[in-house]
């Protein structure tokens, strides 16, 4: 799917707030909809309790994922003032992608963490991460020289988008490598970016 | 359904911006339910992978719809300024076919895009198409110049449900000719609209 | 569940536009999720299609229910200008009665319109107009003037409120009468409020 | 999981209104999605209806639960000005808790509030209470004045904790003790918070 077509045009047409409205509607159903996967043991014992425990550590694992891409999305949209239409489709590619997070935690958590499913979760992380680079670069191409000044080259992003590449082949070899990596990644996000911050933090 | 009582005296009181807001939720959640669809394999290996396969492109293909739709609906509310009962309506009534979307997503990629799902998907499809005309022309009738003038006559939603509406039939001879159809129109929408966007482009 | 704690000392506290925004997220759930009622059948003939039929007629009716709540709640939000914690319970209360709709409709689906379910969507719908009177009464506690001009008695909810009642037994002497009942009731609300329209098409 | 890093240079960046769109739509798919745990029974007679009554009994409590939740954050957030990213994270927490009430008042319900389940739900509720109370120390680190002045010490909230943490051994002794106590801290909230209130109620 390409990010859509060129912007020019609809750049005054565009209204910024109906954008993060919806996002952060489709945000907000996605990460609750993740608990859907978790299904309720049909028994009332600790044996029926067993399973539910990789469930849940993958329900934790991805909520901080999605916690960090709204997050990211919600500082790099405030740092955004002009949105055009390749904004929206870069902006929906990435809601693609993050919206088949609860679909690849369920299908890893019922697997205990199985090699497919675990490499399938890193190629989802791993496109969700492409397309905020991407819209990224949809935003500074539209003109937005706050974020342009904020970003730099975005270190972060392209280190993460390197790690989850590497987990896919890596989940084959031992699936905890994988999990480890996922797990490295969400704690490096969890950082703030000092970069945006700074700028940021000047009045505006 | 008709799409419900004439507008007059309603004018003054409707506000866009609770009606806007609604859709917005309306469509977040359409577009990430549908991957409640997407049901998690039991197993873990190649095999269970592969009857995903069809469900996916499904999917991609009505999130794309979605985002069209969601897309072509902004544009036109944000070339709107007054609404009414009647748009309220009409609203509700496009967001009643876009509900089905996935349903009907669900059915075509569960049956490997069998005819008979094939054929109510472009049914669903055709509806919406519909519904949205009959919405920009409650929209007009509340007297909204800024978008008689950019719509003009709306050839594009015209072919599209044309388009649609011989997909029916031809999906009992050949169902990938349906599936072909369904391809073209998305991508035939994703061309952004010049005419919206040459008279919006300038300063508003 | 008595609609809460008397509202005075909140008055001023509250945002309207917080308790329009939570209530459209929730109306918009509510009719989106409904459609996971309609099961995708595992056929891909005319033979799965059919037990479909009196789920899309359910699924329809309470599409329509929920619009004309969503509608009429608008409209009673854009007349009001205080709101007070009794107000925001009292609007939860009817939340809650407007969120079982997709389970009884699921229900009376499934079962083709039986006796019980049907007398039970019965009950909900009756609770739910309870729910919308007890908000009014609220509404007009709070001190909202230009309402109370505009509703006067509200004789159609209190019509509405019998006819659910009704519906109840009725559905046990014969389905069809109580499955009359709600189409009669759909049908009176569609008809806009044209004492509310009146006073509110006056320029506020 | 850490509430998150701490705030200071955020504090200009976030936008409080973001904030309380992307909560709002999580508390609507939460308190709605709630009711898909609400499973319509496949017969029609009285038998199907009868053990439905334990999921009817736990999904309205927890949908009170919720109700209390929105009600207290909407009042915490409407009395703090400022945010920063800690505070983002404590709100993300606390919803991480809460997003999980579905789930287990499904799994409640479903087995008759046998002992596990009630205790792992009071669990839940308590993990909730803790985040809460956290969410309000970040906005106090934040500095918010007119909430340091409304809250006090937030007595409630830490006997609700305690409650909630003594319900969990007592599920395995009696189940109807835990939910006698789950009974009790709802009403406790229902009775609005004088404190706060008072300072609010002054114009602002």
């Amino acid at each position: 799917m390409r990010p859509g077509p060129g912007g020019g045009p609809y750049s005054v047409a565009m209204s910024k707030g109906r954008l993060e409205a919806f996002s952060d509607g489709v945000f907000a159903v996605i990460i609750t909809i993740m608990v859907l996967e978790l299904k309720a043991p049909h028994g009332a014992d600790w044996q029926a309790f067993r399973p539910l425990l990789p469930m849940f550590l993958t329900y934790a694992l991805s909520y901080v994922f999605l916690g960090i891409y709204w997050n990211n999305h919600h500082h790099m949209m405030h740092a955004s003032d002009r949105i055009n239409g390749a904004v929206l489709w870069a902006n929906l590619h990435l809601l693609f992608w993050l919206s088949l997070v609860p679909f690849v935690t369920g299908w890893m958590g019922e697997n205990h963490f199985a090699p497919l499913p675990t490499a399938v979760y890193g190629g989802v992380l791993f496109m969700a991460g492409v397309a905020f680079v991407i819209l990224e670069g949809r935003l500074l191409d539209a003109g937005n020289p706050r974020l342009a000044e904020a970003v730099g080259k975005d270190v972060k992003g392209k280190i993460s988008a390197v790690l989850y590449l590497s987990a896919i082949p890596l989940a084959f070899v031992n699936e905890l490598i994988a999990d480890g990596i996922y797990v490295f990644v969400a704690m490096m996000w969890l950082v703030p970016d000092r970069r945006i911050e700074k700028k940021l933090s000047a009045p505006s």
